[in-house]
């Protein structure tokens, strides 16, 4: 019922008159944030140093996460949740540093997170009309885009060790930037609290508020194995704004489908949305139990668990905003509006001609397509890392041996650096959780395509799931990196020679993978990404160029206000305090205060701000991300969307959606009296 | 995609003139079987005497099955899965009757059900009238309709130990009968293959085809500790029909929701399907990985895992049709032509009014009350037979202080008796399954409400759920049926008394689960009730006599025909055969072979038909129905649908909805030369 209220609020906005951005709405670029917009909604400047050093403070994480620097030596901040993996394989039997949190008495207990790399965005360049080939290539447009895209990445950044380049394509493809990253691939764990500290509430609290979470950890960016020189960085400011005072979140929303046709929206809610939320629920059913056979299996599932009991909420969030009739005649209206105005307009028509029906038809092989693609080539190997990192090896090799242009995306010159660090990185697999997750995944690909499907019976053979899966985790020789290095580098032949019954498993299905990995990109994401093009043109030119492109894990921008909401006539606050939490704690997981906590209680400042709602529009992906003031300086750190802001994958409502930060007040109290990190609370403060 | 071809052949009938009931569609009433129907389509007999022969030969168990009689002294077969749990109650860690069969060698070692009551309809009388108050009767005609069934069922059955009376509401209410039957509370088990025998392919081949089950069960009646006389049964046929053979079912379908309005029907789609999948996936992964743990703990878990698996496939096969665009289209097409010539016709106006108003508006408080219904009341304690049993000591002695009108339904003087026999026969109940179910309720419940919901706060207290679920289980001494029977037999003083942990539970908490119930009744069943009565009334008189109203597990027949049926162009034959058993054995679970089977093989006749499929409109509480054939002889047991009968619950499609039975042919062939029970056949042939 929630629901209705959003579907209320967008119901008005789009009888006032179908502008695309509502107040506070959009996850802008940093070369078309609408600074005119923010100057009057709110009164203050956002000019282009300010732009400039907000982008050059802020930082990807390859983790999927966002985070901002913080001192001149590298110091970034982020959120637990976002270094929960790198705590666990920092951790060991004898000392769990998830649990008992990551807590260094000086620099040199800093730890290498594997896997990590941190990315800072020093240049945008418009390449659309370099990476646009003609209609009438060559060779086909897609092979000529697929030329030009790799060449574009490539010329961007000779020196490979230092930079990224990376083309982003926007509005459905209507425009290409080539976003160069000053790069890091050293990157240490500073500071992380307990698990129950950062994530107090637990699932139950998790999208909910009122919430009492220190959700912050530090990492530091490493060069030449000394801490990089960061001049540009964010300003510590320990106070709190007030109510209504503008805020700015500078992130990588990790994606958005405000854009998705009312067809696509349909496939979503009917097929994709239950069929992956269905397996999920059964993985996390599988989990928590595997969890509680033991106290160690306990400590190796809560990260991983933590992940899938995270995307299960934001999913079913999803999935009751599309099943909500009334927020499916709001798109199904401005879809109509827009096709309407094309119509009308006999030049748009001639451009942009009928695209809403070739993706329509598009809807029809996606039905056919979608759980063989699921099973087989998109969610292969569930969460099995030994799965992931075979089929890695197994592609890279045959995919090195072919010119750039001829190679799936993800291998291509400018991607094969971070995939090689990816897989090469030391990082602890345990063998049980691998068989629980490829037991899982091959048993639902059999109940997805029946047992007489030719490609189960090919994976299966005459074996049972479970069987099968131990089979293959416990002959793998992967998990030990040397291993995997032999095979990274040994390419095609070593590959080809490999005993590995993972290796070998995966190279008797891959090219049925691979099929139907085609098939789909033909007749589904083809005609989907030539009609979004056409789409977005047609909005474009009916609604004009103040717009902003879904979101896709680059950079953005996001301007709102400190504020609570109102629900079924009840005001939330915007704010929760320490004394809150104490409040709150039952002594009972998840709702268990750490020791540290509990010794701290009366020296604390129990007014301080713990947890502050914000009207930004972030999504997934903005995890992470600085929440900074008018000035520029760091008040707090997102990590959290409230239950409505799940529906902001498709739409954004201004009366509902909010941001959830920790402020930096908390931060600063916490280092102080919780933890003792005078040093860290001086570097970040400059005193 | 499957269901397109559903659709197609929906839409091709209503555009043919909207005839409610389709070519084979219909689960019949005794009473009002289309005789002439069947007659012109199949150009057989169905008179008086054959469907008393066949009504009286046919079995209702309490379990939610169905059975027919098949010899003189009582024997009775159902389906393999009817009994798995007699089976798992009768086993012990060393003699697993579930996996091993229960194989006796004579009657002394037939072995009492736990709580399974066989129930034969013997009387139907119509008390429409006599149950049907006035709407102005005093102190309300809820009140007043309550009060006149208690005592119509009460007044029917004055010999309780032999008989049960049974008030059954037909087409939402239009109609009433009192079913009057005789009951067997002495009903033990006589034969169950090998869950691998019953159960082969397991849940990948469930409501798949073709398929290899002999899932059949043998159980017999007793009465003062003799085999029952049974002089009416039904002949045992071991020649399977021909394709194209008419063929018949008598059995309970357990429910149909056919009338539901489209409001209704996107309640289920959007709220209620979706909510209770996802949270019977979860749970589904919990047993799976519980049953991992170790080889006991999968001999206790197969059982209850085979219901929720069960399930799960059958409301995945619901969800998927309402979420066909296509199919709800249809529905709401023959909703606008029914509305329609209600509207047009000032006569039916004045008498229908319009109900589809009303039951839309109830819809509203289904999704608000639905969460908390589903959660404290209408699922609560999940599969927990402690918390069940607690809360049925709880109501009970409370309701049995209330005069019969005043009570919860299903306390009324008629049903206390099965409810006692439900509750004291001794069953094992496993204290870690328990913990498992319970600490799954109450997480769940936390989830649905939020940790900040009263009613959670008021469950859980300073506890976590799983920490209450141990304490209330290892607490509990229910699991003994002398415990349960001193608290039944003590009444309001010894549950008031009583220190049991789940006792107290229950009583702490029962207050607001009655009250959650008492508004849901209000305000979502009575509006949806008084209006489906009218909707009914429209359909009677739009479409005429010859309708059949939607299921509730009282006695069915329905007809048809051996088919098979042709999907994306292929012909799926109607017949499975015994040595496609064997070529589709792989060794691996569930593709195992019992050992006794390995043994027989050539012994066994490969030609002889296993299962087959015909067009019979069944659905889950038909299992165990006997498959007759013109003659009135028994040639099968049905035990499934196909995949696309699982939208049966809305709609029959004739072109691909099929019923599955193991064929009498194979059954004979098995008992003879697998398990050797030749005085078993000569009982069955009377030879």
């Amino acid at each position: 019922m929630r629901r209705i209220l959003l579907v209320l609020s967008l119901l008005a906005a789009w009888l006032a008159g179908a502008v695309p951005a509502l107040a506070d709405e959009g996850m802008w670029t940093f070369d078309n944030f609408p600074s005119a917009a923010v100057a009057k909604a709110y009164g203050v400047t956002i000019d282009p140093l300010w732009l400039d050093h907000v982008r050059l403070s802020a930082v990807r994480l390859t983790s999927g996460c966002s985070a901002g620097v913080v001192s001149g030596q590298g110091l970034v901040m982020t959120n637990h949740h976002c270094v929960v993996d790198c705590a666990q394989s920092l951790s060991t039997p004898a000392e769990d540093r998830v649990k008992g949190g990551f807590l260094t008495a000086s620099r040199t207990e800093e730890r290498q997170c594997p896997g990590l790399q941190a990315e800072i965005l020093v240049d945008i360049f418009d390449v659309t009309r370099r990476v646009t080939p003609p209609d009438q290539a060559p060779g086909g447009r897609q092979r000529a885009r697929d030329d030009a895209w790799a060449k574009a990445e490539s010329d961007g950044c000779p020196d490979r060790i230092h930079y990224r380049c990376q083309i982003i394509a926007f509005y459905g493809g209507g425009q290409y930037a080539l976003y160069r990253y000053r790069i890091y691939d050293d990157v240490r764990l500073v500071f992380a609290p307990e698990f129950a500290t950062a994530f107090f509430g637990g699932d139950p609290d998790n999208f909910n508020f009122p919430r009492y979470d220190l959700d912050v950890a530090f990492l530091r960016l490493y060069e030449d194995g000394q801490p990089a020189v960061t001049p540009e960085h964010l300003t510590w400011n320990p106070t709190p704004p007030k109510v209504g005072a503008p805020v700015f979140v500078a992130g990588n929303p990790g994606g958005t489908e405000r854009l998705l046709t009312v067809a696509q929206l349909e496939t979503q809610r009917d097929l994709a949305l239950p069929v992956a939320q269905l397996q999920r629920s059964e993985l996390r059913g599988r989990m928590l139990q595997y969890m509680q056979e033991s106290a160690e299996q306990k400590r190796l599932t809560e990260a991983p668990l933590f992940n899938v009991e995270n995307s299960f909420k934001v999913y079913s969030g999803r999935q009751f905003t599309l099943s909500d009739p009334a927020f499916m005649e709001i798109k199904r209206r401005e879809e109509t509006d827009l096709r309407r105005r094309v119509a009308n307009d006999s030049q748009l028509r001639a451009t942009i001609g009928d695209p809403w029906t070739k993706i329509e038809a598009a809807q029809k092989a996606y039905g056919e397509l979608y759980l063989p693609y699921r099973q087989l080539e998109a969610g292969a190997g569930s969460l099995s890392e030994l799965f992931t990192d075979a089929r890695t090896l197994v592609r890279a090799a045959a995919e090195r041996t072919k010119p750039p242009g001829e190679r799936l995306a993800e291998f291509s010159d400018a991607r094969l650096p971070l995939i090689g660090k990816t897989l090469l990185d030391d990082h602890p697999i345990d063998a049980r959780l691998e068989e629980l997750y490829l037991g899982f995944w091959l048993s639902k690909t059999r109940e997805a395509l029946t047992n007489d499907d030719p490609d189960v019976q090919a994976m299966l053979g005459r074996q049972s799931p479970e069987a099968l899966a131990a089979l293959l985790v416990k002959g793998s020789k992967l998990a030990d990196p040397a291993v995997r290095r032999a095979l990274w580098e040994g390419g095609q032949t070593a590959i080809l020679a490999s005993e590995d019954p993972m290796i070998r498993f995966v190279l008797a299905t891959d090219a049925r993978a691979r099929d139907i990995r085609k098939t789909w990109e033909q007749r589904v994401s083809a005609p989907s990404d030539t009609g979004a093009e056409r789409v977005a043109a047609a909005r474009f030119a009916v609604y004009g160029q103040k717009a902003y492109p879904d979101a896709g894990f680059s950079l953005r921008l996001s301007y709102g206000a400190v504020s609570g909401w109102t629900e079924r006539g009840r005001a939330q606050a915007p704010f929760t305090r320490i004394s809150g939490l104490y409040e709150r704690a039952t002594g009972a997981d998840p709702y268990a205060l750490a020791p540290r906590w509990l010794a701290a209680k009366d020296q604390l400042n129990g007014d301080t701000v713990l947890n502050l709602t914000t009207t930004n529009d972030i999504i997934g992906g903005n995890s992470g991300s600085p929440l900074i003031d008018a000035k520029g300086q760091v008040v707090g750190v997102v990590f959290d969307g409230n239950i409505h802001s799940l529906g902001g994958d498709y739409g954004y409502d201004p009366a509902l959606n909010r941001a959830i930060s920790v402020s930096t007040a908390a931060i600063t109290e916490a280092l102080d009296k919780v933890y003792g990190r005078r040093e860290l609370l001086a570097e970040l403060t400059g005193k």
